[in-house]
């Protein structure tokens, strides 16, 4: 359908024009978005008028191009995440206001974690999470402890796309998934500032597979560890039963 | 570009199967879709596997269709939302937590209220407003405070789209703004529920121009409505000064 002469097509090149703002490029003129998203000038400046006029983008007085309300509007009306983020919101304020930390709720999304939601505190540690950032695997506590708790099948399939990595980065890697998992969260130094350690609990689901993640940024070496691990685990729970899965015992 | 028989675009037809999911119909069979998009059974069938391919659709075990975790992504990472969200999230705990009830960030996006943010509280009084929701300018205190703190020619431009519709509801108009502006804030009972009452508090720009409404519900009739419109008033005050706009005197 409707490719152009160089084989992609319009979802093709619209996917690309989206995907060239994130969160430190929201806005950009039109010739850089053309460059961005590799699409010839000329088409993109009909693009932009077509995409503006349903509120897929928005052009300032200033000619910068940023993403639409509208778009923000459709994508999340309904999103699969608005029900997570609801059951998760209070008791992440829960966190947030008893740990003193920043706190985040991700899931796993094309082999890494995805950041759905984040409260942030003042005083809080460093931590470059932002909402619908994207993080490793292997170098986030976030990322460690939703992989333990996939399906082993899915604990399959990514370590045979990710082997040399995750090897090389987890020498011993099958027991530090079962250590996870007997843990019931997982922790790790800081992935951007060695001074931090991330610590994060899984939410999950009846069969004791992770939904979804929740975790903080504690200073590095911080004795409160482990009762900020038992605080997560708690959350955690509570956020599975207000899912509807009963948290077993 | 690529337009079909019918002459709606490919933006048309992506735009239209995205808007078919809202809050209260989040997943639906392919056919379902292609009947609310209004797109041949045939076509849909080709657009699902690009959309799905793409992540912008996802298509579960049972064959039902939802929107895709990457669009959400694409949509959330560089939304203009995010900054004012990020810099009202602590005061909406604070009224979340002081007040006890449900607490909205929303604006005005064309001649409606958008939610942009929701935080709920166990126990608060009924309340039908979801993130990314839309609710009517004329039966909400948000949608009223939006209206009385826009720049002259948007109120002006907003009763000729609305005349008939708005002097029916409120005979009188310009008196109910200046009342608004001369208050600080609009209070209205309930849309849904008339046992509520909306107050809602502008954030404004340096020019005293609303770049958003921070509002709650609370009973109708309740004697703490003054007190939740200054507390309302000083977390609005403290939003605008977290985005950089120094609140008046």
């Amino acid at each position: 359908m409707a490719n152009s002469p160089s084989g992609d097509s319009m979802l093709d090149r619209l996917v690309r024009i989206l995907d060239a703002f994130d969160q430190h490029t929201p806005s950009m003129s039109v010739l850089a978005l053309a460059r961005r998203a590799q699409i010839p000038k000329a088409t993109m400046y009909r693009l932009l008028d077509e995409m503006v006029s349903h509120g897929l983008l928005s052009r300032g007085k200033d000619g910068q191009v940023t993403l639409g309300l509208r778009l923000w509007e459709l994508a999340n009306r309904s999103a699969a995440t608005q029900g997570l983020r609801k059951a998760a919101l209070p008791f992440m304020e829960d966190i947030n206001a008893l740990l003193g930390q920043n706190t985040q709720l991700s899931l796993l999304h094309e082999d890494e974690v995805l950041i759905i939601e984040r409260l942030s505190r003042p005083g809080s540690v460093v931590n470059q999470a932002s909402v619908a950032g994207r993080m490793p695997v292997h170098r986030t506590s976030m990322g460690m402890a939703l992989l333990a708790f996939s399906r082993p099948e899915a604990i399959h399939g990514f370590l045979e796309r990710h082997r040399e990595l995750m090897l090389a980065t987890h020498p011993n890697f099958r027991a530090e998934m079962a250590e996870i998992r007997r843990n019931g969260f997982a922790s790790m130094d800081g992935y951007i500032d060695e001074e931090t350690t991330g610590v994060a609990a899984p939410i999950l689901d009846l069969q004791g597979y992770a939904l979804a993640v929740l975790s903080v940024v504690v200073p590095r070496g911080s004795a409160t560890l482990p009762a900020a691990a038992l605080a997560l685990r708690t959350a955690a729970r509570g956020i599975s039963r207000a899912l509807g899965y009963a948290a077993d015992a």
